[in-house]
C-alpha cells in the first residue's frame, strides 16, 4: 500500500478521517504508524496529499489530511480485452490500473471460454476491490471503468462505433507487418484472448477501422502483450 | 505449447525425432495430434520448421522435422535485475523470455529479502525448465543465460563494467525526470526491487553510467515495469 486511498465515508469533518478494517490492519502490519508520522493519501477519484495519524487504537486510526496535488494523469490508451480465465484477468486489470488506464472494456469472442464469464471477479463489488489495491499500488485515484460485453457481435455491429469515437483503433495482432507505436493521441486498443481473435472477428474489427499492429516475432501471453503495449503506447 | 522445442538428444537419425516425458504428455491432452499431421517445432538454441507426427504410443512418439526458418531476433535489451521474491521471479523471467531477453543478471540489493536466495527456483535446472516453458510459448529457440550475482557491492565495482560494455546504461526509476526511450541500440536496463533500490545503489549505478529514466508517475510492480519497458525499448 503506497497510498492510504480514502472516500467520502472516511471524513468525520472537513480535513480529518478515520478509518477502519483492511486499511487499519495493513497499515498495523507494515508501517505500524505513530501518532505525529505522515503518510502518502490520496481521496478516491480525487487529489493527492499527506495524512498524518492523530491517533490509533486496535479498532480506528485517525488523521488530518492535507490534500493538493492532482493525481497522474490518465493514459490515452483504452482497452478492449478479449476476457481472459479469471486468474490472468485479475493479473490483466492490475497492470492496466497501473500504467494509468481508465477504461476497460471486456469482450468475449470465440476463444473466451463462456464459463469465464460466471467468475465471482466479475462482481463489480470484487473489480472495486481489485481495482482500489492497484491504485493504492500505483499511488493514483481514478478507478478505471470497467464494461462488460457478452456477445462479440452485437458489440461490434451496434456499440463500437460509439465507444471508439475518433480514437485511433489499434488490434494487437501476431504477425501483422506494421509494428505498434504511439499515435501521439488517444487510442482504443483491441487485445485478443489467448490463441488470439479467429478470422472472422478480425475481420469485423479491421473491418471497423482497426489497425493489426504487432509487438514483434513472438507469441505473448495476454497479460505480456498488454503491459508491453501500454509501456509502448505510453511514450511521449 | 505453441512450439514443439526440441533438442539434440531427440535425434534419432537426421530429420527423424522421438520425444517422450513432458512434451508427449502436454501433446496427447492437448492437441492429440494424428500420423501425418504436422506441428511448429524449433531446435533449441537453432532453427524453427514443422514437425510431422510419424506415429505415437503411450511412451513416445516420433516425428519427421524440417527445421528451416531463423528464430526471432534477440532483443538489444539486457536486464540487471534486483532479486524478486520467488513467485514474482518466475513471472518476471517468463516474460522478459517472451519479450525476447537474452541476457539477464539477477542481482542482490538492500531491499531483497535474504531468503530469496536460497529459493529452489534458482537452481540451474529449475531455471531451465522454466525458460524452456517460456520459449515454447513464444515460438522462440534461444535460452536467455541468467547469471546471479548475490552481493551488490563487489558486482558494481568489480564487474558491472565489463558486463555492460558499450551498452547504453539505464535505470528505471520512479520519479527521474528523464522518460524511458527507445536508444535505438543496444541497452543494459536496471530495475530495483520492491521498493526502489537505496540511495547508496542509485547512487553506484549512476557514478557508472546508469541513466535514471521513468516508466511514468505511478508506482509500478516488478513485474509490470519490466514488460512496459521492455515493450518500449523493443520499439524500432
Amino acid at each position: 500500500m503506497n497510498l492510504l486511498l480514502l472516500d467520502s465515508p472516511d471524513f468525520i469533518a472537513p480535513g480529518r478521517v478515520r478509518i477502519a478494517g483492511r486499511r487499519l490492519t495493513h497499515l498495523q502490519q507494515t508501517l505500524q504508524p505513530r501518532p505525529g508520522d505522515t503518510l502518502r493519501a490520496g481521496l478516491l477519484g480525487g487529489a493527492l496529499g499527506t495524512a498524518t495519524l492523530l491517533h490509533r487504537d486496535d479498532q480506528t486510526a485517525e488523521f488530518s489530511v492535507v490534500l493538493d496535488t492532482p493525481p497522474p494523469e490518465p493514459l490515452s490508451v483504452a482497452l478492449l480485452l478479449a476476457l481472459p480465465r479469471p486468474k490472468v484477468l485479475l493479473r490483466c486489470l492490475r497492470a492496466a490500473t497501473l500504467l494509468g488506464v481508465k477504461e476497460i472494456h471486456l469482450l468475449h469472442s470465440w476463444r473466451v471460454d463462456k464459463s469465464y464469464w460466471q467468475t465471482p471477479l466479475l462482481a463489480p463489488q470484487r473489480l472495486r476491490e481489485a481495482l482500489l489495491l492497484a491504485l493504492e499500488q500505483a499511488r493514483d485515484t481514478r478507478l478505471p471503468r470497467i464494461s462488460l460485453h457478452r456477445r462479440f457481435k452485437p458489440f461490434v455491429e451496434d456499440e463500437l462505433e460509439a465507444v471508439a469515437g475518433t480514437r485511433a483503433r489499434l488490434l494487437a495482432h501476431p504477425g501483422a507487418p506494421q509494428p505498434l507505436a504511439g499515435t501521439g493521441g488517444p487510442s482504443l486498443l483491441a487485445i485478443g484472448p489467448e490463441g488470439g481473435f479467429i478470422p472472422y472477428e478480425v475481420q469485423s474489427l479491421t473491418a471497423r477501422g482497426f489497425r493489426p499492429v504487432s509487438l514483434g516475432a513472438r507469441v505473448l501471453t495476454v497479460e505480456v502483450a498488454l503491459a508491453a503495449a501500454l509501456g509502448r503506447l505510453g511514450q511521449h
